[in-house]
């Protein structure tokens, strides 16, 4: 309740305070009586079944296990150290990789039901890998079962958008000092026409040659002769640089070009190809983004397998479904339609060519970036909509849905606190908050590429099936709890 | 008035709305009665001579002249399009520039009334010069009056700090693409020793060799092969990444590393010296502070001859003065009492190490960046102290005192509002305002450097002195108006 209604209420001729529809005091309004609309959502939506199960995790033993493991969560999510630590081919890397294997974002996922955009990207991959020498040839051999299909996320990896990983691609190698455990992501190749957005005209496949052949060798080897980076601290000074991490990346971008660009310039190497690669992430200030995104995937590797924790460690999209994972029941998707976004578009482009909600990028929201920094990067609202103090209030209610906050990922904006951080399934169930999502927007037709950029929520019911889930994984706890009562 | 103060007084029963001293209501506050303190400042902090003379140039014909001379000068600020152009020496670009001539920040100033850091600088321009071989006969020649001394601002140029130039330094070129005037500034040394902060032990020589010969021409010819650089661009997008652009220019630096680095590296150069360089660059985020300055100087030179404008077009302190100058009244300082620093100090240094204010950074401040500008960098008060909450009442109240905004400097954190520009000296005087500064903070003996930063105000005694001047000045105005009426 706000305190100026607090005061209104307190003082002055008696008034009517109404908590519910808004329509049924329009009698009272009409009479002259004053009339108070208070802003109320009954917990889990008024959902009764919900309700009673949100109960039921709230008795004292099972509530003090599951925060325990929440608070087990959030301390490996705060203790994890991604390093970025070299550069490789997909093939000789990422585990399980092989020549007919193809990596996409978000939930398992077949041809048949597949997105114009990550069509696209496989067409794109097909012919960059030489499977086929068309795009018909190369859409025939997709649709004839010929290329097998699996999430990054079975794989250690993420991918923004399509998210398309193939054997020959180079990747980036992203390791945890504390844990060991290694996270994998492609290069980014910049924006327009490009393979992540469904594109797949010669200059993209143009283009990933250059990447591999040039790019991937100069930034493995500059790597090499500089040591590793600390990705979490470069994100630290990102965030006081204005980025949130997912669609604004333009300081982690500079902060990384300003840190490699001294050994690069020392390499045995032709200085027209590193002048090339110096330009090539000058020209992108997205190239920041394939970094954060496996940092992201390294820090919430450390709860995958949290029984009993309530906190997620996945939420990702193929363009046709949204999926989310719990800590506590590793590998297990619960989906839900991909949602539209709403936002901004570049010239020449509106709803009407928009793909739904794509790409691994919300393992950003997903580890306490993104839309859930969105305080820090208020320049934002120009690319994906809002005011400066939507993005504020944004971060503001994630904080409720979230069960601690990274003190080393400071928000200036909000008195330094940490941004919110371990997204507690509980408290979205119980609050009817989704978590906040800023994301791009690819065309739905393959072969076009980015169209813009907006903000959206994941889809409800993998919410619900997941809290459903988690309750009947609760019931060991419950059993347990009982014996020893 | 706040509006929960006329809420108060609006309802309920009477009580006593006080504007004036607080202690006089103690009376009637122990007596039970409600008593609500207004803040509340007279115009001109209530001088009945500077309120006379505010009001004569209120009179309608005087305020449309000045009001008119005002919007001149905003346009030409605003119409200003500053350059980097390139690199050269001191002696061949600064107008005037002599071998036995040392420029300095601030107002005019001889080595007696000196302040440890300006002197420290000196006597490291004397040996970097060659004109002694010891600080000692440095200090002795320059106490002997061999060496001439003259403000930057007199040369069209601007210094951090000490602000020191000799004739053998290299200095940026920036040029108006708009009116063609030229404008000047060393290149920044980086942090701890360094001369501007008055050291001048070897290590301060030897990396300002390391400038004139390798930086420097590196710069120069990657300038040439690169074209000129639009810096109010530069500055805009860095005022999107949380610099301020005085004393955080962390986004300034990485952008114009990023810019350049392709240049500079297709250089026919040693790749050992480029690597330099790259690094010597990326490990000071101050270093694009020397761009911008020479930026606002460039901008500001617009309005140094402005009859009837009340606009500040200079603010410069050189450790023992602080000075400002009018528009309307080329080439006339102000002076007033260099003021103390309320600020945050490196590990070992206190209050008691500092010297007062210094610099021609705040020509920052002049041209609406720096303390104008504080909102959009919230993280600055690590560095500076106060809070985010601060940052953004500084930029609103510094609103009250400028001329008008700069809509390509604009800051997200307040819905893109420009940038409060152009100080106005009648809103100074008539809300009683002083422009804030936030600056870096010198070691009071020669020879130490930087000790912390903080926030400080320029002295009254400038805007008494430069508004009876002014005031003098619009008689000329009160004539005509008589004389035409």
């Amino acid at each position: 309740m706000s305190p100026d209604l607090v005061h209104d209420l307190m003082q002055g001729p008696l008034a009517i305070a109404h908590l519910g529809l808004e329509d049924v005091m329009s009698g009272a309004r009409s009479s002259g009586v004053a009339v108070s609309q208070v802003a109320f959502q009954p917990p889990a939506g008024g959902d009764p079944k919900r309700l009673q199960k949100l109960s039921a995790l709230r008795k004292p033993k099972i509530a003090e296990a599951i925060d325990q493991a929440n608070q087990q969560g959030l301390d490996k999510l705060l203790a994890a150290q991604p390093q970025l630590v070299g550069v490789g081919i997909a093939g000789d890397w990422i585990p399980g990789m092989e020549a007919d294997l193809f990596l996409h974002a978000g939930p398992p996922i077949e041809w048949a039901r597949m997105s114009g955009p990550l069509r696209g990207a496989v067409i794109g991959g097909i012919l960059l890998e030489g499977l086929a020498q068309t795009p018909a040839q190369a859409e025939q051999l997709a649709a004839a079962g010929k290329i097998r299909f699996a999430p990054c996320h079975h794989h250690q990896t993420v991918g923004p958008m399509a998210g398309l990983v193939t054997s020959s691609m180079p990747v980036w190698i992203i390791e945890d000092l504390h844990s060991g455990q290694r996270s994998f992501c492609t290069l980014n190749e910049g924006l327009g026409k490009v393979l992540r957005y469904g594109a797949y005209s010669p200059e993209v496949i143009e283009r990933l040659g250059f990447m591999a052949n040039i790019l991937a060798p100069i930034l493995s080897e500059t790597l090499q002769a500089h040591g590793p980076i600390d990705l979490k601290m470069l994100m630290a000074q990102a965030l006081h640089m204005g980025d949130e991490g997912h669609n604004r990346n333009r300081a982690g971008t500079s902060l990384l070009i300003r840190e490699l660009a001294p050994a690069m310039v020392r390499l045995k190497r032709d200085s027209a190809e590193i002048a090339q690669v110096l330009a090539f992430i000058h020209s992108n200030d997205h190239f920041f983004l394939n970094l954060s995104m496996p940092m992201a995937k390294c820090i919430l590797a450390g709860v995958e397998d949290l029984p009993f924790s309530s906190m997620l460690s996945v939420m990702a999209r193929n363009g046709t479904d949204f999926g989310i994972q719990l800590a506590c029941l590793p590998g297990r998707w619960f989906i839900g339609k991909a949602q539209d976004i709403e936002g901004l578009y570049f010239p020449g482009f509106s709803k009407e060519d928009a793909n739904p909600d794509i790409g691994d990028s919300t393992i950003m929201e997903t580890v306490g970036i993104g839309g859930f920094a969105m305080a820090a990067a208020p320049a934002i609202v120009q690319f994906v909509g809002g005011t400066a103090d939507d993005a504020l209030e944004t971060t503001r209610r994630m904080g409720q849905i979230t069960i601690g906050r990274n003190p080393i990922w400071t928000i200036p904006q909000l008195g330094f606190a940490g941004a919110p951080t371990g997204i507690d399934l509980q408290k979205v169930i119980e609050l009817n908050m989704l978590p906040a999502i800023n994301t791009g927007i690819a065309h739905r037709e393959p072969g076009i590429g980015q169209v813009g950029a907006g903000l959206t929520s994941p889809p409800w019911e993998c919410f619900h099936q997941a809290f459903d889930a988690f309750y009947e994984h609760c019931q060991q706890l419950k059993e347990v709890t009982n014996a020893t009562d």
